[in-house]
């Protein structure tokens, strides 16, 4: 049993064939072709799927299922993606475009985030939970929530805005507008923007020798490795950011008192260095006394398509 | 079909019958004992139910189910009270020496405000959900969430905490040690706290003359019915609160998308002059530009009684 799952973001479109061990077979990517056409990104996406079959030698009736993980927000039926801005896309029908092309092949439509929860859970971080929060750690905070054993896409079915909630009340201002979203605090972005600072208003440590003074060269890795490399100034910016994430994933856990909360995207490689102060903080914080399983999501790049190759079991 | 509904707190035993239109035929109330006596409990739920069913003038086996909702922790069979901890009971085994008493009689238990968020379901604000938060704002900050129709009792079954969410990250200190916490911010404890130093800082303005100068004449209803007066003092304590409020519906929103959010307790007596105020911010707070249900919790002080007479329907 072969499953096909896509991942389609701004830069790229990635796709993979999984197995019934959800092990990846194949896989390949093309740039996203701008513009956001319907039927080129359709073409695409069938190019993809005979590549992806001359690859393996096996004729397309091997491939059971497509699913296709998307950077936006899908409708309640699950057929067609409402707004993907950074794709270009809104209201396109994207299940029955695809299922002209393969009328025998069941299609599933999600949200990338939900597809890489659904992900850590078959074949990830989340194997045998029933309740589960993802937090993706990048440019902005996203995630994606497993309940019951299956991905929860809000109550009223316009998904998650976890990066949204609200850790510090009369904190900096978000891009939504709002004061002190988890995104503001949580992200690669904070700690970009606070080691940039760093260089400009304290032109010393290891920082600002790092990025050689230019606050450009400033990246969430840089300021990362010069904490882990004892750096005073460095270590300031990290801990401030553990006790931030700390308190957003202590929210988490005194709502919904999940069995896992994972934590992916660039920041979560930082490993030990950044889990072992994290976990003793979210102990500290969460009022219930009881192990808590805070760690790193496993699928990290292929999340999105491998959650995507699995949307039949969500189904 | 008669069910009989318990909601055992620190001050009084209430106990009600609930027909199959979950209308109450009758209730009466008992002082809890002093003590904690396992049996003496049970010999006082046992006369009540008696009790009832003599002002009903009805046989014992007209009630069909027996439902408990208790201010504590229940376990994961639900047959035990792990801790309650201002009724003094732990590891109770409620259930077994419930069903000694009446032994034809399936007994259910929850956590008051599991049950309570039950009673809205089926009787009250939440008619018609599948996904609902309720929020009781009182001396501390309860509640309970519908999930899928049903109560969602943690992902560990360790219950919630909601009123644990962190909301100022660096805020001010929480009962539970930790900062910020959504208890400290927005609750009647906090609109108290804030009128009480406003008589001392400001011996001037409405709240001040309501209590007399004396800081312990403070409640929130005072500060509450200050503002309503328009009273400056109490306008401005009233409007932070407002906002701290909004924060913690706006994060619930953020995380989980429900039909309803519903707030309960005393403070949600204050009505519109909360409501549109409080509804204004919670949609300005939130990421997603949809209409969302902020709105009173019906049923009030018997909501506990009501959804454990209830409980048998979430089984």
């Amino acid at each position: 049993m072969l499953h096909i799952g896509f991942d389609i973001g701004g830069t790229n479109m990635k796709a993979g064939i999984i197995n019934a061990d959800m092990q990846i077979l194949a896989q390949q990517s093309r740039p996203y072709p701008p513009g956001g056409d319907h039927e080129q990104i359709v073409a695409l996406m069938a190019e993809l799927v005979y590549d992806l079959a001359k690859e393996l030698n096996v004729p397309i009736d091997q491939f059971k299922t497509l699913g296709v993980a998307i950077a936006g927000s899908i409708d309640s039926t699950g057929g067609q993606i409402l707004h993907a801005y950074n794709l270009g896309l809104h209201h396109m029908p994207m299940k029955a475009l695809i299922q002209q092309k393969f009328p025998q092949m069941p299609v599933y439509l999600a949200n990338d985030a939900d597809a890489a929860a659904l992900g850590e859970l078959y074949a990830g971080a989340f194997r045998g939970c029933k309740t589960a929060v993802l937090l993706t750690l990048g440019t902005g905070l996203g995630g994606g929530l497993i309940l019951n054993g299956r991905i929860f896409k809000g109550g009223k079915g316009n998904g998650l805005e976890l990066g949204h909630m609200i850790l510090q009340h009369d904190g900096p201002i978000c891009t939504c507008g709002n004061r002190g979203c988890a995104e503001v605090l949580c992200t690669a972005t904070w700690l970009i923007t606070q080691g940039r600072r760093s260089v400009i208003d304290l032109p010393l440590g290891l920082i600002y020798q790092k990025a050689q003074g230019s606050p450009d060269a400033v990246t969430a890795k840089l300021v990362v490795d010069c904490a882990k490399e004892g750096d005073q100034i460095a270590l300031d910016i990290f801990y401030r950011y553990v006790d931030a994430l700390s308190s957003m994933i202590a929210s988490c856990i005194a709502f919904l008192d999940p069995e896992a909360v994972a934590l992916g995207g660039g920041v979560s490689l930082a490993g030990d260095f950044l889990f072992t102060p994290l976990r003793r903080k979210v102990e500290e914080k969460s009022f219930l006394k009881v192990p808590h399983q805070v760690v790193p999501a496993e699928l990290g790049y292929h999340a999105g398509m491998i959650g995507a190759a699995l949307l039949h079991r969500n189904d």
